[in-house]
């Protein structure tokens, strides 16, 4: 058995608990805390599991669930960053490429490789898999959004139409989750105080 | 489209996300707090997904993944029972019985049939998906032991006999990521003060 390969993977295994303590700008459905990464990814997981269906085309489920699991854990290094700040967003690609570098890089080659793969394909949207990740990835947000009474809408004080911008390829992913997310977690919101 | 079933499939994506609030005794490797099962279930996907290399036979790494991120959902109702509390653990099985019925059957029913084949699959311990998703589920935790220097180890009083009783079938799902565990995990803490 290769004792320092699996010494490798377990250095990273530990290391990615950090991601625990990233923290969202998202409120828990109860509107009691903001989540986390972990959380977070941990959901995306459930959505792509039980949502996959709803795919615009067919998908690798497997894949894609991996996609989403890993999507994220370049904040450990980068931070987490507001959709709707725009100063942050400016230097986040710079942020989550050196991040990159030295966390994936914590694994065997192999591996550091997949994973590598699996977050440029997530990041460049333009595989059936990067893309329904991608939709799922921010129609969370929006359930939660709905589901703490527009919490961090109100606190960010998002307007509607940055999320319609935000979500311009959210369709691309899935044109029915995007409708429903439209629907019944944007919409009931529009000129009610929060999402002017 | 079924508008009727994705209704239900949303209801049981927002009703999970109260996974997020159910704690653990394990504390994250900087031991400032306490995980909850949301994270833990992340980090455990994670574990399948990056480790599977180590079953003791191959297995069928998408539905183990899928094992692991729903193998706590019951406890959002049933409560997380810490691993040596002798009374919880025996009214722990009617508890997460019950749950099963009502958080599963919030989905579709062929969703909710899938769900409850996965977590009676993980219960069960049987098939080799379920022997290393049970085994990674034990290991986790012994790595986040020794990070936080016992913390939690010690605020149970646990001896080194409850956790080699409680892993005596770890090795059946994975004898060398057991034995890592054993050697790196464990084992320093013997007679250190903290497991006596």
């Amino acid at each position: 058995m290769d004792f320092e390969r699996l010494k490798q993977q377990m250095t990273f295994i530990k290391e990615i608990d950090k991601i625990k303590k990233i923290g969202r700008q998202t409120y828990l459905s109860d509107a009691s805390r903001k989540e986390n990464d972990a959380e977070h990814s941990w959901h995306l997981a459930m959505m792509v599991l039980l949502l996959h269906e709803y795919s615009n085309v067919p998908i690798d489920v497997s894949r894609t669930m991996a996609m989403v699991l890993i999507h994220d854990i370049i904040e450990i290094d980068a931070g987490d960053t507001y959709a709707y700040d725009e100063k942050g967003n400016q230097s986040k690609r710079e942020r989550e490429l050196k991040a990159a570098e030295r966390l994936f890089h914590l694994l065997p080659d192999d591996q550091a490789s997949y994973v590598r793969g699996l977050w440029d394909e997530f990041e460049e949207k333009k595989t059936p898999e990067a893309k329904f990740a991608n939709a799922v990835d921010k129609i969370q947000p929006t359930m939660l959004n709905d589901a703490s009474e527009g919490k961090s809408w109100i606190e960010h004080g998002v307007h509607l139409e940055q999320i319609l911008k935000r979500n311009e390829s959210t369709k691309e992913g899935s044109e029915e989750l995007w409708n429903f997310a439209l629907e019944n977690y944007i919409k009931p919101h529009v000129g009610n105080e929060i999402l002017e």
